[in-house]
């Protein structure tokens, strides 16, 4: 039941400032975050870390705390990369009782309004962020990531990408009138009068299917997208990566209970892992909205046969840096090599393409041959994962067998100049734990490198010279799609002809990083994560275009 | 070439005054229009008529001025609804050379940037509106509209519409930042600091599928919301209505050429009336827009088939009228008359279904039965086409063959309540000129009544009560769509329960218009045309959606 302070319209003033934060900073594209990345007790206080881990041990090999209608079994299907022993046991709800609850929370949920739906998005947000250290452990234990990244990626950069998309369907909503007295001057006689009411009417019930290696960062743009424009969510969360988005999913029904609302706003779908329940729930016609991360197969798949639905998608891609000349060649290896090797390349954003020229390229350094700059990034890669504790919080651990049998078979590839190998955790004895592999290839090999091949394996290819590299980066994007694209020159017309083929292959430039911004990270309210214009992804997280086909205003007037 | 006046920038400078009022109005809904649509010497001054009808003149039986690349050999498809010979004779350019023009022109109208195109195009709408008495002649022998309603709804209503998407298009673009340095404070040492850059980059070459009988007032909502946005048009006009659109697109060309940019950003593709150029256009891979007008067939296999390119269709739909009471009888038929007969019900948003419950329904001049009300209609539209002079100005031409055979169905269909008959028009002695039929069902004849009847066709349905139909409108609409919805009642209860209903059906509802406001007119800037929330339409001629799927945020960083 709702108490005063917990109703939405409450729960809208109370989370006032910082809506009105976040939508200045999604026009002004500044930084911004409510929500502090690090996980140090100066900030978030000496409880929450041991509280974060009580709260996560609590959950393993125990019943998930979660009340749906029509549940009826329990499923246990995740495994730790760093080889805990998880066996959480998540409830199974059958699908036609998951549909009927999400249509029936529709009307009270649209005529909540965009400042309850807000003030409810905002309240959990909150909470998620309260509880980061919880969601850390839980990140960490299903995707593999280190525990201070997926503290940050999995906790508090999460919750700034769900408030992003908060704030830009807030935005788009409240800025056009909701009623209007219209005024129609007459050549003759008094002017026509009209009283007109416009609201926003959310699409419908929306399927968020999660991925393995970013449970919560790539579903929150999603998932609060579809909330704050009114829609149903029901969550789908990949097998191996249940927990984070099962704690979502508990906060945002019990803020949605306590607001006075229907729980069932917010519902979880839990699968066996062969049953493909994603596939299922996305052709039903009930479904109106699906939002996907994942593999290029199913994506291609969703989008083609989800008809009914605004999909949106983010697939496999290939990322591509070209190399052209430097001014700080130690600060470019070292900035690469971080890039390669945080999150084990798992990351959608990891570059795997580094087009050299033949002729080689100039440096601070010296003049350096695709073959030197090959090795002196696999030296640099080594150089940072030296230290154990270093290597294993940088790379984490592998998500799964597949990226395992893949980086395996990377040096059959082409010519190997880094070369994995396996990496003891101090703390996770049977943590999986490897690092990146790094071939060298010619520009020929296209079939090689044109598609994505997920997981620590990246290619230093040799091209015919820099403009061929833009012609490749161009080509393979356009065809292939990618997240990012980096360049490095000390000409600043390499750089402008960089930046045009960016914007021909529709995919955003980071140009010269050396410092501490590395091409796979975004920052939320103003770094756009993908752009829509390649086929890696339907739209950006978060743009207009990811928000605009979630509701329409439906109008209703009459005479004053 | 470009003269100092004529440059995109000193376009966007003239225009500001008015672009700054139209987003203005966008955002606050009230009334707004730059373009009066009273087609009086006082307004136009005492040459536009003259001026207007000599050019109008000057187009018949002779080649059309357009200057395209390839283009061989010359068509006239064009019959007037009026009887009069109109032998316009159209360049035709071939299909590679359309789509190698358009991508040429692609990257300059991009880099004019959102204000310099804002420029252009409201440049190009201020020309056509100093020709809409030419415009109103094209568009009445082309659509068969009654003059004065061409001069409206083919010239200011539909150069409103226009702005409106250009203003949907600037503000979107604009209201995020272009560019930023961004700092990140850090825990410890300076903070981070990027400069980074947004730019908005088009979709790619728009397809432009131009409708029967509304060439330009449907047509200008894609046309300029995809040009505001940086993408060339291919316009692809019916073969019945090319001139309307033909004239556009000269005169978005001389706006081009004058503003020194390439005048291949707007091309217009005509068509035999047989060769379905729209289907092989909109299959290009090269086509990554399409803006179409007209069938539901065409219209659903353009969504499922043309799947490379951003699908806007408006299609066929069953609009609802739902008389459950009045206290203005009489200003209930006439405005509902008028409704029906305008434009011969020619329009996508002429009512088609009027629902009446089988008790009858109070009115100020007592209780009326279904029958009654049924025969009180009929005598209203009686009435108020008496005079031959007045009823060809209100019901305009049939617009093609189709529409008259369907017509002459009528009657078939169920009890008539009023049928056709012709009219002979004072002016033009071979004009196809017809009174509306209107025909009495019972509800449970729903193949009857619940798919379009294209033309002044409609249906009194006597219902169980008024939540049969309110169920029925529901249901109707919901499986067939539509644009408009009305509701006659004295009981705020019921219009409660009509808009709560309208919201479920994803349709635009007017309540108790019994005066100047009719529901088959929409208001640009005010009103929603469509909602894209039921199968009539993807999208609201304007709203957000209709235009954010029509370009990308594409982002470059570097330190700064």
């Amino acid at each position: 039941m709702a108490t005063a302070s917990t109703t939405p319209a409450a729960l809208a003033e109370q989370h006032r400032t910082t809506l009105d934060a976040a939508v200045a900073a999604i026009h002004g594209r500044h930084f911004y975050t409510p929500y502090p990345e690090s996980p140090s007790p100066k900030v978030y206080g000496q409880e929450a870390a041991p509280t974060g881990q009580a709260a996560f041990e609590g959950y393993l090999g125990a019943d998930f705390p979660l009340d749906q209608p029509g549940t009826s079994d329990r499923i246990a299907t995740e495994r730790s990369p760093y080889g805990i022993k998880l066996d959480v046991r998540y409830p199974r709800t059958d699908t036609e009782s998951l549909l009927a609850a999400a249509r029936d929370a529709l009307p009270s949920w649209r005529d909540a309004g965009p400042d309850g739906r807000a003030g409810v998005c905002l309240e959990i947000l909150r909470r998620l962020n309260e509880r980061s250290f919880e969601m850390a452990h839980a990140v960490q234990h299903t995707s593999g990531q280190a525990f201070v990244m997926a503290f940050q990626a999995g906790g508090t950069h999460a919750q700034d990408r769900g408030l992003e998309a908060v704030a830009y369907g807030y935005d788009m909503i409240t800025s056009y009138a909701g009623t209007v007295r219209w005024e129609k001057p007459q050549r003759k006689g008094d002017p026509l009068v009209m009283d007109k009411r416009f609201r926003a009417v959310g699409r419908g019930t929306a399927l968020l299917i999660g991925c393995n290696t970013f449970p919560t960062w790539n579903a929150y743009p999603g998932l609060f997208a579809s909330l704050v424009t009114g829609n149903p969510v029901i969550v789908k969360p990949h097998p191996g990566a249940v927990l984070p988005l099962a704690i979502t999913v508990a906060i945002a029904r019990e803020v949605l209970a306590e607001a006075g609302l229907d729980p069932n706003t917010v519902l979880l779908a839990t699968e066996h892992p062969e049953e493909k329940r994603a596939a299922d729930l996305a052709l039903r016609p009930e479904v109106r909205i699906v939002d996907f991360t994942g593999s290029t197969a199913f994506g291609d798949w969703l989008e083609a046969n989800a008809r009914q639905a605004f999909v949106n998608t983010e697939k496999a891609g290939v990322n591509a840096v070209v190399v052209d000349s430097t001014d700080a060649y130690r600060g470019m290896l070292d900035n690469l090599a971080f890039s390669l090797s945080l999150f084990s390349g798992q990351m959608c954003t990891t570059p795997q393409n580094i087009f050299v020229p033949r002729r080689g390229v100039d440096t601070d350094e010296g003049h350096k041959t695709p073959g030197e700059v090959s090795s002196d990034l696999a030296e640099a890669v080594s150089r940072l994962l030296e230290d154990p504790a270093t290597a294993t919080g940088v790379l984490g651990a592998i998500a799964n067998e597949d990226i395992l049998h893949r980086l395996e078979h990377a040096e059959k590839l082409g010519e190997a100049a880094l070369r994995p190998h396996s990496v003891t955790h101090p703390e996770f004895a049977d943590a999986r734990v490897r690092t990146p592999a790094i071939v060298n290839v010619d520009a020929e090999q296209r079939e090689t490198y044109a598609r994505e091949r997920f997981g620590p394996v990246s290619f230093v290819i040799t091209t015919d010279d820099t403009p061929d590299s833009l012609r490749l980066m161009r080509e393979t994007i356009t065809a292939g799609g990618a997240l990012t694209a980096s360049v490095y020159s000390t000409t600043e017309r390499v750089l402008e002809a960089a930046e045009q083929t960016a914007m021909a292959a529709g995919v955003n430039l980071s140009a010269n990083l050396t410092g501490q911004v590395f091409v796979n990270q975004s920052a939320a309210f103003s770094d756009y994560h993908g752009t829509g214009a390649n086929p890696v992804a339907t739209a950006s997280l978060t743009d207009p275009a990811y928000v605009a086909g979630r509701f329409s205003f439906v109008q209703s007037r009459r005479h004053a």
